[in-house]
């Protein structure tokens, strides 16, 4: 198939990356020469038109995902779309339906439909799930569920794919697993666990890889090389799974390229910040520069209920450092599925790290001159309007309006701005 | 008076300086050491007992200070005490009353009375609302209301205040300060700034700066050195106004040490992430590892409604690199007075950033591994009271609860760690 990294190596432009190009900086030029090389990629199934389509990679702007969908307990898909609806709305630039309870086809249509940004899935919850509704054992799962789940969610339209193909077998027979605090933290790394201790054989993802890059090249789509090692608490961070993971991510990645599939490389998860830095050069260096996708990172693991803020700290750090793609930590996390306030509340704080990054790495700080210019004239309407979230502002300034109306209630007539206006001249 | 810098200095290990040790891993002779060097602080009036006292600098674990207080627009006692306790209850290690509406006097004093933490006030702010309330100008403020206003909180038992008097003339004469997007954001760098401009003359805390030393000496109060013309705005940060002033702050410190009072330097405010380390170095360098108080700092200016988090990143970053005490940052940043939720909020995201930035500086994972044992073994209710705040843990998880009682809703019986427990073995 032509897909936008076949395409990008004859060096022909896709329209689909002239489209990036009123968000990004990147010349037409330089931006096909990294889909080409693989520093960048465009998660955008060929099936369909999505409003807002984003490139994610190396000098773009950073970009966010907000994980949304049902599990056993939880299953309502109006729910799920006003999550969705939520997501999109504070700025996430991909979602990802990670569903495993109620009707799993109907729900990522619905979802696929409806979002005007790309939508991820990880069709190793499907294919578990399929299995034990049908009253089978997840050992039971075979290739043909795995191909054919894969080929399902790719022609409904699914831009990109989560594959656990980096955990080999022999990375979790030896003792090392045994010496993480928190083993196995990834669910779907955890199904592929039970499957090949139980089956005693290779992770039927690795196996048969190049079959799976082929039904992902019909339909571009791009595949997200899962970290199922990576490490779940700070005590397990960096360690030698983690490592080794990433090494075959690499080996897997070549293969995908080669395929004319595009490929994100995920990452961890719990990280010190005196490590993210270091996770950041590694994944690079290792990677050659491929797009790096981490999930937080959280920089502690007591922050339970604000784990939006610890992964917001983790993901403004990892950002700067060049990863390209924050997956969203919701104050949830560790606790229950996300509802809509803690899919608001963790976009929200995903956005802030992410900006904070692209100040710090591409000087993106119009917006931020705006707002203190506003501040310094006390436009308040103005100010809303600049600001993430304008309802809260807009809440929090009703609540309690200062007798004085240009100023605001903290300071009231001490306000230090219109003192600097008055006698700073 | 006998001041714990004054004993410090002669050898004499303070009683209080044995308080300390529980919570910290200094010797107390490291730490006599370096109060005696102006590099450890411990605010404490002489004339009280407090339960929570603190050792603030280097070497130490990261203390977090919580700004309540009124306001001409909210001035209610009784929610004042209990911000207070909220902050003391969620982990703050220190209070500022910045009270400016109602009657001052009762607010403080209320406040020294019931808090078990260090409280501070910034004086100005008490001398700037008595003079507008007796109906006279800021300009006439004259240098017995400073120097009574002081004693009067030092008698009072305050611990430690903010004194501006490194705003010299010279700094905002010049055509400088005009060029800065937001001008002075301090509130008592504004006042000052009228002052100033109105009388032309030197700033008055700067001219009697030992006059207010021989109070504070008296009842061993701790300076902190207000930084007036911190930046309020990214655009303005690491500006030479800021550096000038730090120079300044620099030679009133050691003044204050030669009076054997502590001292802490105030720092920002707005910076880029990419300026925080260098922002802690620049301070450490020039005042010689002095303790470093830092508002926030925020990273981005457009997260109003969330500027705890845009201050929890900047906070985290600050204090791996080397800042020793974090102003909280609540949601009502820029926009009203904090209330009783804001100040929870304001005090768990700094208590979130100092917590990771004392993991990456002190290797303070204790706590953490002891979650992540609770996680594997999934006791929740171990987990809860681990966690920064239990009510939030027990309330999420009550919200949904699974229908196996020992996993979560995010995964349900697909539980990563359940499966990790059963097959890494």
């Amino acid at each position: 198939m032509h897909t936008i990294l076949g395409n990008a190596k004859k060096n022909k432009q896709a329209d689909r990356v002239k489209d990036m190009l009123l968000q990004e900086s990147l010349s037409t030029e330089v931006l096909t020469e990294r889909i080409a090389k693989g520093q960048v990629v465009i998660p955008y199934n060929n099936k369909k038109i999505l409003k807002k389509p984003c490139a994610i990679g190396m000098g773009l702007s950073t970009k966010i995902n907000a994980n949304i969908g049902t599990s056993e307990d939880a299953s309502n898909v109006n729910e799920e779309l006003q999550k969705m609806k939520i997501a999109e709305k504070y700025g996430a630039d991909a979602v990802m339906d990670l569903s495993t309870g109620g009707n799993l086809d109907k729900i990522r249509h619905e979802i696929i439909q409806k979002s005007g940004i790309p939508v991820g899935t990880v069709p190793i919850y499907q294919i578990a799930m399929d299995t034990i509704n049908a009253g089978k054992d997840i050992s039971e799962i075979t290739i043909k569920n795995i191909l054919d789940t894969i080929e399902k969610h790719a022609k409904d339209g699914i831009d990109f794919v989560t594959i656990h193909a980096g955990i080999k077998k022999e990375f979790i027979d030896g003792s090392i697993p045994n010496k993480r605090l928190l083993g196995i933290v990834s669910r779907g790394g955890a199904i592929l666990l039970e499957w090949m201790k139980k089956n005693n054989k290779q992770n039927p993802f690795y196996e048969h890889f190049s079959e799976i890059l082929d039904i992902l090249n019909q339909y571009d789509v791009t595949i997200s090389l899962g970290d199922a090692l990576r490490p779940g608490c700070l005590k397990d961070a960096t360690d030698n799974l983690q490592i080794n993971e990433l090494f075959a991510l690499e080996e897997l990645a070549k293969i995908a390229n080669e395929h004319n599939v595009q490929v994100i490389i995920e990452g961890p998860g719990h990280v010190p910040i005196n490590q993210i830095e270091t996770n950041i050069l590694l994944q690079k260096t290792i990677c050659n520069n491929r797009p790096f996708y981490v999930l937080g990172p959280i920089v502690t693991d007591i922050a339970v209920g604000y784990d939006h803020i610890a992964g917001a700290i983790g993901g403004a750090i990892a950002a700067w450092h060049g990863a390209d793609f924050l997956c969203y930590v919701t104050p949830a996390e560790h606790l229950r599925l996300p509802n809509k306030d803690d899919v608001k509340d963790g976009v929200i704080a995903s956005k802030i790290a992410a900006h904070a990054a692209d100040i710090a790495k591409n000087n993106d700080i119009q917006r931020d001159i705006q707002m203190s210019v506003c501040r310094r004239m006390r436009k308040w309407t103005k100010q809303a309007e600049l600001s993430l979230d304008p309802e809260k502002f807009a809440l929090y300034r009703k609540s309690a309006m200062p007798k004085t109306e240009d100023v605001c209630s903290m300071c009231g007539n001490l306000c230090s701005i219109k003192k600097s206006d008055e006698w700073l001249v």
